[in-house]
């Protein structure tokens, strides 16, 4: 269920001993969509807002290594990176506890004991800018890289919510952090909930201090952050200072008013609709960049593909087409599918030179599968139509 | 999170009382499909196998009612229908439990508080029989009527659990019923499993012995039948004799060997591939007939749709097609959609002389869509593709 590795087997996959140290940790603004060329040195992320910071690493670096490289892990904010004091954080616990808490960092590493887990995280507007064909929708315009497997590391939520005592009446486990997100003329910190059943689930949601067995870094929420296996990255709300327990969702404006799916023109069903929780079934190629004058001939692609984010689902096969979906090949994958992480495939196929585009898609063992089209909502959220990389063609 | 009725809204919303008591509550093997005519009295029911007994209700009358006349509610066997004496059932709970121990019925219903949960229930193979116009797949040719709303009522497997005291190690609740099914020269009875944290999770599994108010008849599972709420049919076992708590998955041929999605050629994958559980995003057209002869002009087209099966999911939004998916209208709901229960929808459409087919297809809450082209799987599951219903065209 919770796949842990040990750090031989972290160091062995990751491939990250001294690479980490040579390149420097994170290059925010060094590149925007399109700067760099194909044949010149790939930028560890690539920006797509300056402020708030957002950015996605190059597709083609993605796959290098299973736990992906901190530097090349995407970067999501919605406001400030805030300066936290380590000396000075707290972590309040409040609503429907007996006993409401706050503790220091110092105290909750004591008291509560650290575990680890693999999980992949992912933007819910991960692919967001591919909705551009068929009508542009408003947000970070990700490409394919807001997503990331890494070994997160900390104390379990549940443990925490042990200790204060849960009232009978909870059923939403809220999260807010300590960044200041501005939004209509207003100032709030960005925040979020979790049902009760995902809090005491396995694997466990945690509060995490480590990200590849590394202290998280300013941007990814030191000191702590929520981090929720399976669902998209919003409810792994980051520099958690507040946790509330509640009988309802989160108010706050990242849970009640966005991260939700919405039709085009059906005003008024905001409060009815549900938030986001799991993440949706996805799959993308990262071998070859669009616009390649790929020879015809033998090739190999690779990518990676993700489950839907529901516990137990695993990817069960990827399916590349060089034919606009007409025929389709089986892919490999490098090690057998988990849950909850990333598997990388390989396929072997006959690229021609009637070949404009090459597609992936995947079926989860929910029987999802990925739609030749992808559906627009108004905010671009869970894309996650066939993924078709345009090749160059000419004579 | 989990609706209740009561016993007014119930006859109201069911329009049962009188109805049922007219028609009989079942005709077993009355029809087969295509042997009635469009405009003669349909059948309650409608064979696809007489043994095992499975069928289903006409499509055009699975709409009448939200929750659905139990006459008309589609019957599923593997096996036999055992007959059972009240007063000879026990219920059995052993494994890792701190008191195994057997109950009467007599025993349970004293015991334990009764609740109630409205649910809609499929079968993963609803709409299996499309996968023909690719390759046909086998099993029940079922068409879109493998699927029913109800109002289950009974005890909660969880506070069954607490009672016999679950050991530290139990990750998954296995269920064994009083059938018998016979595959390969082997007899053994239907099972299937679910793991612990579904099993105390919100909304409750059931130990159902109420289907819409009534005791369960014996195609259902009389007396006790498990009830899954969001998790495909197979898992809610009828006629429930044993209840065993262990740290693995069921070792039932219905857990461990089928119910589950493989690919085509993909040889030795059945043993890594984890068991479907929830069902599938999915909505179908009911009130107009294939092969209908329908007039241009305005006309309203009506059916169901149902989120994928994970808790606090909906159903965001409907649309129906004339023009083979090139322009879509939006439908609308009935009543409000909630969580684990299809919604019934409605959309004005102006069908022309080119108009072929009518198509539908929905998106829930988590962002699923249903894809145009539907994906063949070994045994065809969870198909979910735009429903279609072609239309009877002349000059």
């Amino acid at each position: 269920m919770t796949p842990r590795l040990d750090r031989r087997d972290f160091l062995q996959r990751t491939g990250m001993v001294g690479a980490v140290a040579a390149l420097g940790w994170w290059n925010p603004g060094r590149g925007v969509s399109g700067v760099f060329a194909a044949d010149t040195a790939e930028p560890a992320l690539i920006a797509r807002t300056e402020t708030p910071y957002n950015a996605e690493p190059p597709l083609s670096t993605l796959t290098e290594h299973w736990l992906t490289p901190l530097e090349r892990f995407f970067i999501r904010s919605h406001g400030n990176v805030p300066a936290i004091k380590p000396e000075e954080f707290r972590l309040s616990i409040s609503g429907m506890v007996e006993h409401p808490q706050s503790f220091t960092l110092a105290q909750l590493i004591e008291r509560f004991p650290r575990t680890s887990t693999v999980a992949t995280m992912t933007c819910a507007g991960n692919r967001r800018s591919e909705f551009a064909a068929v009508k542009k929708a408003p947000g970070v315009q990700w490409e394919a890289g807001a997503i990331g497997n890494a070994v997160w590391s900390g104390i379990r939520l549940a443990d925490v919510l042990r200790a204060v005592g849960v009232t009978p009446e909870a059923k939403h486990v809220w999260f807010e952090g300590l960044d200041t997100v501005t939004d209509k003329n207003e100032s709030f910190p960005f925040g979020g909930s979790v049902p009760l059943d995902k809090a005491f689930g396995d694997p466990p949601v945690l509060l995490a201090t480590h990200m590849q067995k590394e202290p998280l870094r300013p941007e990814h929420g030191y000191p702590i952050r929520a981090v929720v296996p399976g669902f998209i990255g919003a409810r792994s709300v980051k520099w958690l200072s507040k946790i509330l327990v509640s009988d309802q969702p989160s108010t706050n404006h990242f849970q009640a008013d966005t991260y939700k799916i919405l039709p085009e023109d059906q005003p008024g069903r905001l409060a009815i609709t549900p938030p986001i929780h799991e993440h949706i079934l996805n799959s993308a190629i990262t071998s070859v960049k669009a616009g390649t004058a790929l020879p015809a001939g033998r090739t190999t692609v690779r990518g990676y593909a993700l489950a839907g984010g529901v516990v137990d689902r695993t990817v069960t096969h990827v399916e590349v087409s060089v034919d606009d979906g007409k025929s389709w090949t089986l892919a490999k994958f490098d090690e057998p599918a988990r849950p909850l992480c990333w598997v990388f495939w390989s396929a072997d196929v006959t690229v021609t030179n009637d070949t404009r585009e090459l597609l992936v898609r995947a079926v989860d063992s929910s029987g999802s599968t990925q739609p030749r089209e992808m559906q627009w909502n108004v905010k671009g959220y869970q894309l996650n139509s066939w993924h078709r990389v345009p090749l160059k063609r000419g004579s």
